[in-house]
């Protein structure tokens, strides 16, 4: 990880065996019953961002380790008085919290975050940059479900430019050698994107995408982020909803993946979401023994 | 109760055996220390509505039994991002979540999401539906003062179209025999409210419904609801309002009863809210057990 | 304290000896491993302001005591439903609180509950009237670095009139013979302030207030109260913020300190906030023991 005390702040700088390591925690604790690791730690969850699962998926995993948790969210705090985000970390820390969790809407918060406080930073989503969580937990479920991630085929569909889960997760796979296929419309995928890993390839077209592929992880879509680059909704599905036929075209046994929350009938029928292809809730139930992992390797308990 | 696992969608499909198991759980747990009965389990509080006292009611017996809880509202979740209410239920599932406690605006949410998950549901309160864990409560308010439901007077006074309170109420006494009234303007009362349960009787007059009373119970008045509906607020009050004069044409020994939030001078007088009749506070004293024996029945450890 | 049950509802009418008793008792509570001495107890967290460093501080101290806290907030409770503070009260009672926390925007709120309720209130700050636990946790900062109350000459510098932790400081120090000088244009510190306090000193001049100070308090400015009040941001500025040069004037080793948040170059400039001379991460450390000590001696355990 990038610095003692041991931050997650992204992917993009852990090495393999970083990663290769928090996963193996992550199987241990998913396999045992969980043991007091943080027994009586406090853990600050720093929310500036509305989050079911990330947030309740950090809480349940502190909770099963023993930890305080203490939920500060900008509905409800001197966030509103406009605090710096500086300020509320040196608050969070002399409060006594050994570990904060935070989501912000800027890319680079959490490591902001990281240089000022003495203790370490686990970034659950910062802006458009990255979501470490995510991308470990989807790779945990992939691993589970026998791949390999060496040459696996992986085609990532939808507002790439947006996602800091489509970035953490390019990160990722490439480290380990997967092939990574990225798959929008221009407004939504720009063609710097091939930049972001060794062997990262882009296409317009979904079924050039899903053809032969492993996985086929499809990401949201907001509206009103269509209507602000002037994509028509009806051509947007038409041209990259993933229906059960396209989805015939990737490998029998390809899995589909979503990092929710997802949105039926626009990116994906209702088929498809519930289809026996389909990972999706256990990407979720697999995210609370991986961020079990990575709290516990953020303290150094692990 | 309704299904396996042991959902409490509502009180209208319980059996008086089931009720009777619930109150008599509810009364071993109120006079013993609470047990562990749901060590480390995760139990979800979902709330798309706002609420005091039955949140964290339905709190403090889950901590009480030793659960874990998390806390997702509308204000900070992905409720904003529009996740429907099904996929919410698989996420809160796949979290590791053993029970859900939901409150939401629409008649029939929480019958819905039982259909989809796995675990059991609690209904904390439906739209226009129901909140049997609110009528339990009452009815184990009721018994605690020597009340036998069989025979029971009952008079029920206020915004009953709109009243969930009212509905479960009304579902429970009449299984055991009771007898209620209902009274309030056509505007907030139907005709049709008669066919609730066997020998409902509708009054439009307060001293019709309140004399030779066992038990009051006063509904709370949302002004907005007078005024869409073209009642004048002075003239309800004149009508509507419980004064202490009013409740001496009850019995001598008769409850007062509210399932709050209690608006003071509206639907009651202080006197009457704060009278020796009064037990409104015993209720949510009460609402602690009940729904403990609620939790405990419906993951199925009691 | 005021009365039985032991709340905290101010400093004005403590005396000296409930303060040391106070104090001390955070002492051994810092120094010592925590023990449980609210275990099981539960703490009602009643909010109707926002807030982090106060709210999360208490949150930590109860949950450090081994209580079981429920946070209601304006945001999410019958808060919005127009239920009123003195049933909002009797229902946290009901539910089974034996203690709650309250902060509320109006003056004697926290005194109002402590009427009708028979468990403690511990005043988190109510209006432009009191916040104790921030002058005890001041003072304490103060002791810890070896400054004896009597004849401490403390400057308080900013919006005294907007400012309860300007008025319980005044409160507590005067007590203990320190010599306080207040500090501030006449729209924010009006003549009458002096009868705050025994030897309160009033001065329009920062040069003049930090003079040979010992102890430097900057208090927050909102930008919208110099508005409303007519002040010109810049002039302010100029007049009271207090920088490095102008700190020099106090004694060699005077403390700065500050209740939060702050607002970098306003009230002070980054030099100084986070120059040798600030205590301020130490007052929000210190906030956790003394906390603990309030909620101990409140509920009668300590």
């Amino acid at each position: 990880m990038a610095r003692r005390p041991r931050s997650l702040l992204g992917i993009e700088h852990l090495t393999p065996d970083d990663i290769t390591g928090l996963l193996r925690l992550a199987k241990r604790l998913h396999n045992g019953r969980p043991r007091p690791l943080l027994r009586d730690r406090r853990v600050a969850l720093l929310f500036y961002e509305a989050s079911t699962r990330t947030r309740t998926s950090f809480e349940y995993a502190a909770k099963a380790l023993g930890a305080q948790t203490a939920l500060i969210s900008s509905q409800s705090s001197s966030i509103e008085k406009g605090e710096s985000l500086v300020d509320t970390g040196y608050t969070l820390q002399a409060l006594g919290a050994q570990l904060i969790v935070m989501r912000h809407p800027s890319s680079g918060a959490a490591a902001t975050l990281s240089r000022v406080v003495d203790i370490p930073v686990v970034n659950a989503g910062d802006g458009m940059h990255e979501h470490p969580s995510q991308a470990l937990l989807d790779a945990y479920t992939m691993i589970r479900h026998h791949k390999n991630l060496r040459g696996l085929r992986i085609a990532i569909v939808g507002d790439i430019y947006h996602s800091r889960v489509a970035r953490s997760n390019v990160f990722l796979l490439t480290k380990f050698g997967a092939q990574v296929t990225l798959c929008g419309p221009p407004e939504l995928l720009p063609d710097v994107a091939t930049t972001l890993g060794k062997g990262v390839r882009i296409t317009r077209h979904l079924d050039d995408a899903i053809r032969g592929a492993d996985v086929v992880m499809m990401l949201r879509i907001q509206k009103e982020r269509l209507v602000h680059r002037h994509l028509n909704l009806q051509e947007y599905i038409a041209a990259y909803q993933l229906t059960s036929e396209r989805l015939k075209l990737a490998k029998r046994d390809a899995l589909l993946m979503h990092p929710g929350p997802i949105v039926r009938g626009l990116e994906l029928t209702d088929e498809v979401a519930d289809g026996p292809q389909s990972v999706i809730r256990e990407q979720v139930a697999n995210g609370v023994p991986v961020r079990m992992a990575i709290l516990a390797t953020a303290v150094g308990v692990a």
